[in-house]
């Protein structure tokens, strides 16, 4: 199906497929106060690369599953991810005004409505993991199996703990160990949950769920430290936001503490040690996962 | 067992007991940053009458299950019901610097941290809700319903929505649809969730799930009325809060709207109609659930 699109093509369909998805999550028929409503919809629908979900997707499309299959878990991811960003960009938090360019949900729509927002979306995405059973041919073990480890890794021991961690450490960091911490819960876990659970929707082995929560951690550090390259050395216009804010900030990154050529070397070397993970596996149709691997690094944005 | 315990005993005992799970939700093996850790505890910890987990228990009771297999699901609405307390007391919020006699979250672990502890707690609760299977002897269609009724009434289109209702009326309420709106999803559908997923925890049919969750709304609008009445009448000392605040902040009420007695009217025809549910529904030992529509509103504090 579509293998003769290009990488950047089956990203921005497959994208599409999931806004329109998205799109009708929160039903007209919702008898729900019309500021909470619009603030969800808001942050939901400001766009991104949906990466998080592309990457449920083709894990469960590299076990031979369907798009129509991932796509409970497609959305649920969307929505934690979408809050968190809601809730960092609070003025308690990261205090941001721009988000992709737009005014950042309590701009819009207040602080307080911002936190309910957040909070709405956060427990929305349990809502619909829980549909995976409807369409996905799994057992219901199994959508349990999904639903705990979505609160595991999105929870205290995952991306609220990585939150936490850099919360606490700015300015305090000075060991790549600290800064893996905060990598690879802050942005590892939620990535590494997607594709275990695309996964699961096909029903992975455990070996092959090993072997994508492998290919996780590798692409989410690499993501992360292409991410604070481009910080230094990117296009302003391209990202569309300001660059050097890292360093505005004295924040401690890879590239600060390592150098731009070693951290362009382990984002090169991440991205190699991922995909052989997912080689050695034995997936059916791993292709769109490699490529996601090199797309994911290979960006100006 | 334990039939012999007056019903404050029974809520006694009973509290300690979650107590005592809650204690350990949150294990010192976890990786976790300690802030996060000491600010979910702080809270999760700060006492309070555990009420939603003992009506989840008390409803399975009353179909003969144990207070076991209901312990992960009491927990799951215990920490629901904390988050919503952080998060309610934040400066963008209600403002407070006292829950219970003890300072507020955000004032002793700050704003960024109550935000994330919050937030966190929200999340657990699903890890502790999908914990049932391990214990509760149910299918895991049930679990699976459990969890996708605490999404629905915990989030937009429950809680949350309620509470996003209750920050936009403020001083615009004058009739009582709206009230009742705010308080049936504000606090009547946690209550309701408790209810009906101790049923569940116990396999009660969807007859008995539907006397729960018409105890429930009724038991909670009266707890809700009742809780406005001694705002007005009732004695400081014995209430740990500041009596009368209602009538500063000009917050329309029950007692507001119909007066003093009319609303102790309401609250004991709430209690009776709710007991009837109960009664007409056919459970096994419904003794304490009767019990505890009486004790939830005979009380001065």
């Amino acid at each position: 199906m579509g293998s003769q699109l290009t990488i950047a093509q089956y990203v921005r369909e497959h994208a599409a497929k999931v806004e329109q998805e998205l799109g009708q999550a929160i039903p007209a028929s919702w008898d729900i106060p019309g500021a909470l409503r619009d603030a969800m919809q808001y942050s939901l629908m400001a766009g991104g690369k949906r990466l998080r979900p592309i990457l449920v997707i083709a894990a469960a499309e590299a076990l031979g599953g369907t798009i129509d299959a991932a796509m409970p878990i497609a959305c649920a991811i969307e929505m934690i991810h979408t809050y968190s960003l809601i809730h960092d960009d609070l003025p308690a938090m990261d205090n941001d005004d721009l988000r992709r360019g737009k005014p950042t949900n309590h701009k819009v729509f207040g602080e307080a409505m911002a936190i309910l927002a957040g909070d709405a979306l956060l427990t929305q995405a349990f809502y619909q993991a829980t549909q995976v059973l409807r369409i996905a041919p799994i057992l219901p073990e199994q959508a349990l199996k999904i639903i705990e480890e979505l609160a595991i890794l999105a929870g205290a021991m995952g991306m609220v703990g990585g939150q936490a961690a850099d919360t606490l450490g700015e300015q305090g960091i000075t060991r790549i160990e600290e800064l893996d911490y905060i990598h690879r819960h802050k942005t590892g876990d939620i990535i590494v949950f997607s594709l275990r659970a695309g996964g699961r929707v096909a029903n992975a082995t455990d070996q092959q769920l090993l072997a994508l929560e492998n290919f996780g951690y590798k692409i989410g550090l690499a993501f992360q430290i292409q991410d604070d390259i481009l910080d230094i050395i990117g296009d302003e216009s391209k990202l569309g936001k300001p660059v050097k804010s890292d360093e505005k900030q004295q924040k401690v990154t890879y590239p600060y503490l390592l150098g731009i050529a070693p951290s362009q070397e382990k984002v090169r070397q991440l991205t190699e040690e991922a995909k052989s993970a997912i080689i050695a596996a034995g997936f059916i149709n791993p292709e769109r996962l490699l490529q996601l691997a090199d797309y994911l690094v290979d960006r100006d944005s």
